[in-house]
């Protein structure tokens, strides 16, 4: 992973060849104390594990696909919990055929090259466990 | 809808479980006077309403979706009509088997859990309609 | 295309009709010297032009679509190589049965109607060609 600070709260990131996606952010974040966060990016990688949240058994499933996929957008957060620092991420994939499949990225997905920008916000963003979704969520102060 | 002001321009949101998710956008936006704003986000959502807009006959199909489904990639803008507030949002789903699909979210599409940022923009953006596109689209002054 | 400078380093955009996508996004970078920037949009595009890059035999293969299609997201940046501008995006697209495609957008894919935000960064991203990737990457000074 290379990258370039462009402002006080801004960075480009490229992830390289074999690069895990997740971890990495999560790397990057912590080594710049990010705890709340914006992240974006475009790019490619070569193998993926998607995760899907199913809310009524409250159970992830997770599948991997080990071919090269254009990243068509990589979307997602960073928050902590505890005193770990959380990248939640999403991501959309485009195949050779152009046809496209996507979920919650996990660990153990290898980049090609992805161009990833991370924005770091003002304050914090912290999750917690919440029991009746089974998943850790934005504590998030007010109400509407 | 449960949410924190980040900065003067910047609020995380958290929809819960049942939240219509373009209503509660609309009624944040009118909320915090947001006449011109980004949209993003990621998530899960249990029901969806997709348009799909034909150009040439100028009328929206729309198909309703009931199963649970992540949402990818929430992407839009808040723009107003005259006194009403616009927010204009596509959305990317995956469904539990990794495969996706899309397109114009309506009301009537219900939360799960959706984290969506909101970004307030200087100045406004002011939607009227064109009769030619049969569409509600942005005013905006300069030409290139 | 039409615009309106929302603040020193934003702009949003409407594509109209015919507007190829990409070269008007390159053609308003060039006019307005956005030499670092990040590129986000939705809309709907009648005709596309996509790239798949194939990271082992380092090419890319392409396909045109000729069908209307909501631009579910439209997510990249702007960087430069030498004296050219290069907005990098990627797009997912939705079709009127709502299935999806995507990948790397080429010039020759022409809007129906696309609303497009442009941030410009502070400093410069610089470009490259990588002999062995095979192809223009991102310049970034810092190892991690």
């Amino acid at each position: 992973m290379i990258y370039s600070q462009l402002s006080s709260d801004l960075w480009a990131i490229r992830l390289k060849d074999g690069d895990d996606i997740l971890m990495s952010l999560r790397r990057f974040a912590e080594s710049k104390g990010v705890r709340a966060g914006l992240l974006e990016g475009i790019g490619s990688l070569k193998k993926v594990r998607l995760g899907y949240y199913d809310f009524e058994s409250r159970k992830y499933s997770w599948q991997a696909f080990e071919e090269g996929m254009e990243i068509l957008n990589l979307s997602g957060n960073v928050s902590t919990k505890d005193t770990a620092y959380i990248p939640h991420v999403h991501v959309t994939l485009g195949r050779k055929d152009f046809s496209t499949l996507g979920g919650h990225l996990d660990d153990g997905s290898l980049a090609n090259m992805v161009e990833v920008f991370v924005r770091k916000l003002p304050g914090e963003l912290v999750k917690a466990h919440d029991e009746k979704i089974g998943l850790n969520v934005l504590q998030l102060s007010r109400k509407l």
